[in-house]
């Protein structure tokens, strides 16, 4: 599978309530960007199974992947796996293989909470990886992340290279012109270089520019042109610098 | 008009890609939680009208209030405007009055870059506060806020008391007992309280605790009556503390 294009879902009302900081989107989107995927949304919802089970359907159609995180443990807020079998429309079964394995792990401690560790929408593959005890759940392009960022980050970092594309190019520009002024040149080499993101990033914090440019593609070359293209058309006095 | 949930939309490239830290959804997280207001939602997504247009109409439609960030400046990867537009199916028209302004203040240095922040969906108001140079925006039931972090604070610090409903009362237990044993006398507890969040988040980096317990609800004596079922079942021995 080629993947491109990624998205996150976070469930959970202790984001939403600022019980919790979020902090696994925050790690994924550096993440994926050093893999060369593109992030194109991230979702935070609550502790629903009807929002889940919306919410996966719309993410799982517009783009290649995504992560959920939260929402899988044992209690009644955790609907995560509920709301993945509702979106595609699958029963929750108990995944035998992953049921054996909980029991033989837990042995008399083994209850009907653990058990349902082992509960995955129908048609769930189990991603097994050296450094995990318990395998990643994914269902269809659904990749199953638990919320605590510990695990979370575990969990991902097993799986990560199966995901890796090309690598993104950057230029960044830093200048002292303003962003009104700019406007409509950026405008025209954005429409010049179509293969190109340019982006215009004002800053009112910064002692030593105004304006922050960046060209960004997969397309290393598109980036050099682009770039020639704008220096060509800022003005040379006003660049504080290039990275 | 009461408020009760509300909705963040994040229009930024810039986040998604990394560029950029998210700063405006993490700041409004915990004043609409001090305002009183349930935060329901909150959606990042790319410099696309289309996506624009189709989170506006999603989110205006299920919550009170939806607050938007960036993609309103003056150059061509700022696209809220016309995405709210779209999505309320209105045209986008520049409002007399704030043309006016804009007149008056950049005088000989206005420019077309300038006037663009005249524009806004036909049927918006302008909310203005006496610490602000320029008003807020609102579309129907959308405020429409820069993404920059400076501005994007300042104007909703002027404007975020209208918003002031109820308080939320939360208590929150600490405990060694294992999520896995505790879930099944936290679905009873929830089942009994309907009008009381029942939260459960395992800890497994403190030293002191494994699972914190919340409870909350805007009913204060909900909570009260909820937390003494909850001690009812809880073993008092392994509680390290509640706040």
């Amino acid at each position: 599978m080629t993947v491109s294009t990624a998205a996150i879902l976070i469930v959970g009302n202790e984001i939403l309530s600022g019980k919790t900081e979020e902090s696994n989107a925050r790690f994924l989107i550096g993440e994926l960007r050093e893999l060369g995927i593109e992030l194109r949304r991230i979702v935070v919802i609550t502790d629903s199974v009807d929002e889940v089970a919306a919410a996966v359907k719309e993410l799982s159609s517009l783009f290649d992947i995504v992560f959920s995180s939260g929402g899988v443990g044992p209690t009644h807020d955790d609907v995560t796996i509920a709301g993945i079998a509702l979106g595609f429309d699958e029963p929750v079964i108990r995944h035998p293989q992953l049921e054996t394995r909980i029991r033989q792990y837990f042995g008399d401690r083994t209850n009907e909470s653990r058990l349902r560790m082992a509960d995955v929408p129908r048609g769930s593959e189990l991603i097994e990886a050296p450094d995990l005890r318990w395998p990643v759940i994914c269902c269809r392009n659904v990749f199953v992340l638990p919320g605590v960022p510990e695990l979370f980050r575990m969990k991902f970092q097993a799986i990560r290279e199966s995901f890796r594309a090309n690598p993104f190019f950057v230029r960044a520009i830093y200048t002292t012109e303003d962003e009104f002024e700019l406007a409509e040149r950026l405008s025209e080499v954005a429409l010049a270089c179509p293969s190109v993101m340019v982006g215009s990033y004002p800053n009112f914090s910064s002692t030593d520019y105004r304006v922050k440019l960046t060209l960004e593609s997969k397309d290393e070359k598109a980036v050099q042109d682009a770039l020639s293209k704008l220096m060509a058309c800022l003005d040379d006095q006003r660049i504080v610098r290039s990275d």
